[in-house]
């Protein structure tokens, strides 16, 4: 039975949402899940049915929002170090954390170490495009400052990540800039963008709106580039919805208009949802590892562990590692 | 009366939409509008009653969208090179240009000189926020590799801007960075950060989100990481109404809500609709200069138009030069 440790200290909004993400999951998928955190905090909210498949890790200490990543190694009494700890014993498959996302990135990195060939692990993050099938950015936010070599890393970890866990075929892989045509980039893209062409799946330049319209697969950035795009993103498609909720309650007409478009709506918010992506995978580690939001409810850590679930048994690291020994065959 | 050039040519749908929002203005504003290109194609769209306050400057070259800026250096009977000219020797106030922006940027540059003080113009451009106010993101695109103390020239350009064109009081400026604390930042947000903490207007790093919540006035950054933001929010903003139309046809009562929502609809297209926000200026230069979209439609031009003017009655250019004089009081 496939064994996951989930961090259930340090979320946004307490230890509720992320035990009842899981027992959610318990429902739908055989799995065993160590619920790593303070044990007077989860009991509680656990039914005796659910006990042959859950156990409860206890820690008390666990990383808060404001403290800093470097604080994670020497904690290691912290419930992110021991559930990171419980996967680098292979007590457990994959590691699931809505906790401190840079403790995960440092403590996944240091304790089950780097696939061989890859510099820097990145996160990559799901996005709802036009087509059915959601698009894949990484870096989103796991290194601020890249070199060009990076971003070829990123793009061949990406591509099987895409292959593997995603079934995608043929994988298309882009590289974020300022604009389409070939001389389009920085300084930082205009590097990797060369080295890029040696590789079969690199369809060159893409803009920020080809994120969403499924013209590629995959589309790799530096971390900080991820970040912001991902965050405005967010910022539009909330502002959109406040302007328009405005907008329907101003009139009668309009509030009866809405109700028709309950399900309209319904149907839109759960496409561009980040709750129906799971989390975004730590890509380059030698373990699943998925990394959850803050603020994840129940529903995004049931997807998260079904993403973990998913990883796990399509062999992405395993992939991934095949990947880099192809790129350098020495 | 005020003088405006117009680069007629080399906009993505031809001069008709172009020359159709000059026309417009001039029913509304009193100025002279210079329309510099091809003649034979102007002449036919423009009625004899709009001839004393039209002046077509006969231009048979322009810079197509594939071409390099620097070709229009040398191409001195090209529309752009001769509408930048009428500006240079003060035979109009401003410029108006959907056509090639780098060819723009780099002959108002040249032709027009830089304000004193300032190393790097930039583009600022107008975005839609849940309130009243539009927020400026600059540089949105004309520097894609800056260095720390450009980003300060920005942000004291755009506090000026937002202060004597769009009249705001006590304008907040925010550097994008990827998070709001201050430790966050890449390599050049970071040197950036702590040299605009000397200046009383900054309020810190904001996000990607914050561009579209109003918690700023002007947001800063480079010119790579500009682009990359406003393409991706327009592709998310495109996407959005691309997912709900198809949702909204998808059923009777679906069409029926939406066409009790058309006024809510027409009206957040109207707040989040580039054309309502004109062009966006070319801060840094000593005169006015409005770049505008290739894809422009007569209402864009007819806002580009009503924008070079406001900017041209609040001496802009002064306030600026003003500003760099503080800074530098040497």
């Amino acid at each position: 039975m496939l064994k996951i440790a989930i961090d259930v200290m340090g979320a946004d909004n307490g230890v509720a949402p992320i035990v009842g993400g899981v027992l959610q999951a318990l429902k739908t998928k055989e799995f065993k899940a160590f619920l790593v955190g303070d044990k007077t905090l989860i009991e509680p909210l656990v039914s005796k049915e659910f006990f042959p498949q859950i156990e409860i890790v206890h820690c008390e200490d666990f990383i808060r929002m404001h403290e800093s990543a470097t604080d994670a190694l020497k904690r290691k009494e912290s419930s992110i170090y021991v559930a990171t700890d419980l996967v680098r014993e292979n007590n457990a498959d994959a590691l699931v954390s809505p906790g401190h996302s840079g403790s995960t990135m440092s403590l996944a990195t240091l304790r089950l170490g780097r696939i061989e060939g890859v510099t820097r692990p990145a996160i990559c993050t799901l996005m709802p495009t036009i087509t059915p099938k959601p698009s894949m950015i990484l870096d989103a936010g796991a290194n601020t400052d890249c070199k060009p070599e990076y971003l070829v890393e990123f793009a061949i970890m990406g591509e099987s990540y895409a292959k593997s866990v995603m079934g995608y075929n043929d994988v298309r892989v882009g590289l974020l800039a300022n604009g389409e045509e070939d001389s389009k980039g920085n300084e930082l893209t205009k590097e990797a963008f060369k080295m890029l062409k040696a590789y079969p799946f690199f369809k060159g330049n893409v803009e920020g709106s080809d994120i969403f319209n499924g013209s590629v697969d995959v589309v790799v950035c530096d971390g900080f580039s991820g970040n912001l795009v991902l965050k405005a993103s967010e910022g539009v498609a909330s502002s959109i919805s406040h302007i328009l909720k405005g907008e329907i309650k101003s009139s009668i007409l309009g509030m009866l208009g809405g109700l028709l478009l309950k399900k309209a709506f319904a149907n839109l918010k759960k496409k561009v949802d980040y709750a129906e992506y799971g989390g975004a995978p730590l890509l380059g580690v030698n373990k699943v590892v998925i990394i959850s939001h803050g603020k994840s409810n129940a529903r995004a850590i049931e997807n998260a562990l079904y993403q973990a679930i998913n990883a796990i048994e399509s062999n992405v690291c395993d992939s991934i590692a095949n990947a880099f020994k192809l790129k350098n065959p020495n």
